[in-house]
Formats: structure tokens, sequence, C-alpha cells
């Protein structure tokens, strides 16, 4: 019987980790991955984007390998092999079908049976904010709840639905896309081709070039200090700076990004009624000052029924976040198999 | 073994029915619904709402005992009874737990301990839209799809979220609530106290008042001359009859609501990526002109990873939508039950 062949011993796996990967569009990292999220060995390679889909496969191949031989120099023993990628990977065929526009040539990559074949090893992929999501449900703020939306900030608003525990993919992997959720219909067009996208008003980029704006008109502000006299340097960092020093027109830009987002927070509340709602990324790490807007904008747009009892937390994972998303993936499917439940790839 | 003595044998089963409960604001209707979706011995009777929830949960009573005596008296067998309700039922309790404020003292009536003491069966209860949803999914225009995005116009928007074939319920059953996005974050008040919910803007009761405020400027137009001069008289219905006649006025009101569902629709595409949207309830009758505009906006609004595959399609299930919905569920969780799944209760 196959399930003989495929099976890992559970007894085993206590002591075994994942080949865990994270490709960001600067840096791969890699790492291995024990049951409970700890990380051991970590390496990092630049992905050089523009080099191609070809070539990044081939770094991360490259990085995989170098920390596998470590792993195996130090007697560690990996039960699989599991990726986040930008963009959607059809769980059927393990290719990247899309939404991945920073990596020419990605889309269409077959990831999951490449490496698949290089390390002779289960083998798991998906986004990586979905990742990022289970990674936290897992190991991280969402620990014990059953029923999370996560969000991530940063230059762009990704987000990762978890149901049952488990990763909400949609018809090929591709849920999730709460930074492209139309606020205002005749809002500012965005990169997708949309108008009013959430991510337009709140993002890390939005909340930058919302700093920028400001400044026009009020030069004496602190945002400009902190900017060293030049509005080009004002990044969402340098407006959270300048509003917790206490910056009016810093403060203003907080509180529209904040609004915004916690609207966009609430759609997503009366959608999905979640347990919990998860903020992750570069802006969460403004912390309680976004945090005391978004839940006053929670209370004006959500409903009562679904919002009294969610807990709006920040993400715990941090500079792991990646690959403990993709290891939670592969844990996540190795313990379902176990149970008898089937595997994708 | 408890599994043996649950069992509902599965070629008796086919000759069985499920005695099906939907209960609307007006009227209660219960009926005996085969494996297929069939619908058998129909009985309708007043909600009386007024009288407050023990008394619809006694009404309800009522006419599933008719319906049950006829199915005896035809020798009918009864498999489990299932009901639809407005608002949240906890799945654990059976209770009514909330948003069903148009019934007084609805909230927290122990429906399912109450009709499975009287019948001695096994019961089931959800939310009617989302019901509605596994209704068109098994039996109806979602048949094949297994990812389904379900929404319901009428004098509000509902809409239910189907996943894996199955509902999606969130933490306490509240899943589902479209017709509370907020598309407009300064937009109209709604009377559950957010601003520029969906449903202001494309719901039947939102058409209508397009419709009678347009004519305001334009008393010529032949929304007047259908409402019989009397703009008060003006329904969704009369829009759209005067828009199908061409009347320029009544278009424009379509348009913009079409335009705004669209969007709406784009929304729940990005996020969950469904294979597939239904539309149903008393605005979709409207039919092709408003599929029309919807695209478009779907077009301006959505990601094309996710929508380029969407099928965007009218409900199947005409007036048997409530009873059939709740039969589905019933015969997914018995099916799910022989399988060796878990059964609420």
């Amino acid at each position: 019987m196959k399930k003989t062949k495929d099976r890992i011993d559970r007894k085993a796996a206590k002591t075994q980790y994942i080949l865990s990967i994270d490709l960001g569009g600067t840096n791969i990292e890699c790492a291995l991955v024990d049951r409970k999220g700890n990380v051991r060995i970590k390496k990092t390679c630049p992905t050089e984007t523009w080099k191609g889909g070809k070539a990044v496969l081939s770094n991360i191949v490259s990085i995989a390998n170098a920390v596998m031989r470590e792993a195996k120099s130090k007697k560690h023993r990996v039960a699989a092999v599991s990726i986040g990628t930008p963009g959607a990977v059809d769980q059927k065929t393990g290719r990247v079908i899309g939404g991945a526009e920073n990596i020419p040539g990605w889309k269409g990559i077959p990831l999951v049976p490449a490496l698949k074949k290089e390390f002779c090893l289960p083998t798991f992929a998906s986004n990586d904010v979905t990742l990022y999501a289970l990674g936290e449900a897992m190991f991280g703020a969402g620990r014990g709840a059953k029923e999370i939306v996560c969000l991530t900030l940063g230059t762009g608003i990704g987000g990762g639905i978890i149901t049952g525990g488990k990763i909400y993919r949609g018809a090929i992997d591709g849920a999730g896309e709460v930074g492209h959720m139309t606020v205002k219909l005749d809002g500012k067009r965005d990169n997708c081709g949309s108008f009013g996208c959430l991510e337009r008003y709140a993002s890390a980029t939005a909340i930058a070039e919302m700093g920028r704006e400001a400044c026009k008109k009020d030069k004496k502000s602190l945002l400009l200090k902190l900017a060293g006299g030049n509005a080009d340097e004002i990044s969402a960092k340098t407006v959270f700076d300048a509003a917790k020093k206490g910056d009016e027109t810093a403060k203003n830009v907080v509180e529209k990004a904040g609004w915004f987002l916690g609207a966009g927070i609430a759609n997503l509340i009366n959608l999905l009624n979640p347990e919990m709602v998860i903020i992750g990324g570069g802006v969460a790490k403004a912390g309680t000052i976004l945090l005391r807007i978004i839940r006053k904008a929670i209370k004006t747009y959500g409903l009562k029924v679904n919002t009294k009892d969610v807990k709006i937390v920040l993400g715990e994972l941090k500079s792991n976040a990646g690959v403990v998303g993709a290891a939670a993936l592969a844990w996540q499917e190795i313990d379902g198999k176990e149970r008898g439940s089937s595997l994708a790839l």
C-alpha cells in the first residue's frame, strides 16, 4: 500500500524538521523549523528577481541545498520541504499560477515538482501571506483559535484566511486579497487597475505618500524635520514616529489610514465572522496608536453580533514569520496525512 | 458502537425525506424534501412575528406536525428535521443567537432542542441565506462547484459562503453578511448603524428609493406612469420594468445599483476566490439587464487572476428555495455522518 511507503512515523517526526523556504522580493530565507515552530540553521541569499523565474528557482535550490547539507552534517532529520511564494500556487500541479508580477517569469514555474525532484521529499507550497496567517494560527498570536483573518501591512496589504484551523484557499489558491478590496468606488486608481483599493489608503506606501502630501501644507511639521528636511525621505515609519511624538499633521495621517484599515477589517468581520483578526507586517510595528483607531472604526462599520467577541491583535511572529509559516503548512499536512486525509502533492 | 445506533441506512435513505422548514418574516413554509431536492407535501402558515418568539416557535411546531401527519398517512419516511431562520444559530447549543431583530424574542430561542424534543429526529438549523447558498450549491445553479459565494437581493442583501462544498460558518455561524460591506466610508447611514453599506445602494429597498428620488427630477419618467402617477408606489420591480422599456431615468438607477453590486461582488471575488457567484432573491429577477452591469463592474474592480474564470449566474431555486436549502444541510450532515464525520447536534 502507498500509505505504508509515504507514512511518516509520528515518534520520529517529533525530532524532525521542515526544510522551510520563504521567497521574498529581496531575499530568499531558508531554515529548518521544528514541530513547535522553533527555527534552526537559517540562511539567506538575494532573490535576484531581475534575473527571471528560472534563476530565482535556481537560487532557491542552492540555498536549500546549503541548509540541507548542514542539516545532514548535524544529523537533523528533514520530514518535508515547504515554501511560501508571492502569488498563488496551483495545488494540483504545484505550479505558480499568477499574482507574482514582481518576479518576471515566475508565473508558470513548476515550483513543487522542481523541489520534489531535488530533495525527494514531500513538498508543499502556497502564497506567502496565506502561510504567514497559518504560521500565526499555529505558532503565533492565533494559537487556540480556529477562525482567523490575518492582514499584513507593508508595501501593499496582504491577507490570509484560516477556517477550522486550515487555509481557506478558494478555487485556485487565490483567496485573501484584502488589499484590493475597494472601499471607495470613485477612489484613487491602484496599480492593479481598480479604484479605491484599501492598500491605496492604509499600506506603508500609502501612509508615506499621505505623509509627503501633508508636508506640502504644513512645512513646520515634525515629519519634515525627522526626514532631514527632505519630504521625499518620509516613510511610513517617519509618519508613525512623528505621530508618537504628538505631531498633529502626522497624527491626522495615521488617523486617516487607521480609519480606512478599520473599515476594511470591519468588512472582513461582517463577511467572515472570525474569532480573531491578526495584524502583521511592517506597519503593524506602529502598535497601539494604530490599533486604537482600527478598533474605533470597527465599532462604527462592524455588525455588533460579529464584532462583540472578536479579538484584534498584533502578530507575534517576527523576523522568522516567513519560514515558520511555510513549516506550519507542512506540519499540518503531515498531521492530516497521519489521520488519514489526503495529501495534495 | 454508537455508530450502529445512529446509522442511517443508505439504501433506505434514498426513499426518505427531510422535514424541512423555512422561517420567513411573513410566512413559515414546511415541506418534505427528498435526496434530490424534490419537494412533496408543502404547507404554509403565517409567521405572526408580532406575537413574539415563543408563539413563532409554536407556529413552527404546528405546521411541522401537520406535514408530519400527512407524511405518516402516506407512509413517507422522515430522516431528519431541518430549519432555516433569520439570524445565526449557535451550532453547539442550537439556540438562535442574534441577527433576527424582526422577530421580537426570537434571539435565545432553543430552536434545535425544541424541534428535536418534538420529533425525536436528528435536527439541524442555520441561517436562511446560508442554507439558500447550500441549496443552490447542491440542487441549483451551483451543482458541481465547491467554492461558491451566494447573494440574495431583497429588502436587504444577504450572503452565504460555500467552501469545499460546505457552509463557511465563521466563529458563531455569523459569516456572509455581504449587505453590510461598506463600499463608501462616508456613505448613507444604514439601519445597522454603519455607513455606506452595500444594501443601501443595491437592495430592492435601495433601488425603489433611488427610483422615487429620480422621479423628483424627471416628472416625465415612465417610472411615474407605471406607478400610476404616485411616486410612493414605485418599487424595485417598477424600476426594472421601466428600464427594460428603455426609460433613461430608470436605466440610470439600474446602472448605479448594478455598479455598486458589481463592485461589492468584485470585493468578494478578490477575497474569497470563488468558482461561482450566484445571485438570487427578488431583485435577481431583473436578470440580464443587471448581470451585464455587474460583469462590467467586476472587470473594473476585480483582480484578473481571480475574475478570469469565475462564473456569475442567477439562482435556479425559485419558490421552494427556503425548504430545499434547509434540506440540503440535513442531507449533507447525514452523508457526512455516514462517512464518519461528526454531527453537531
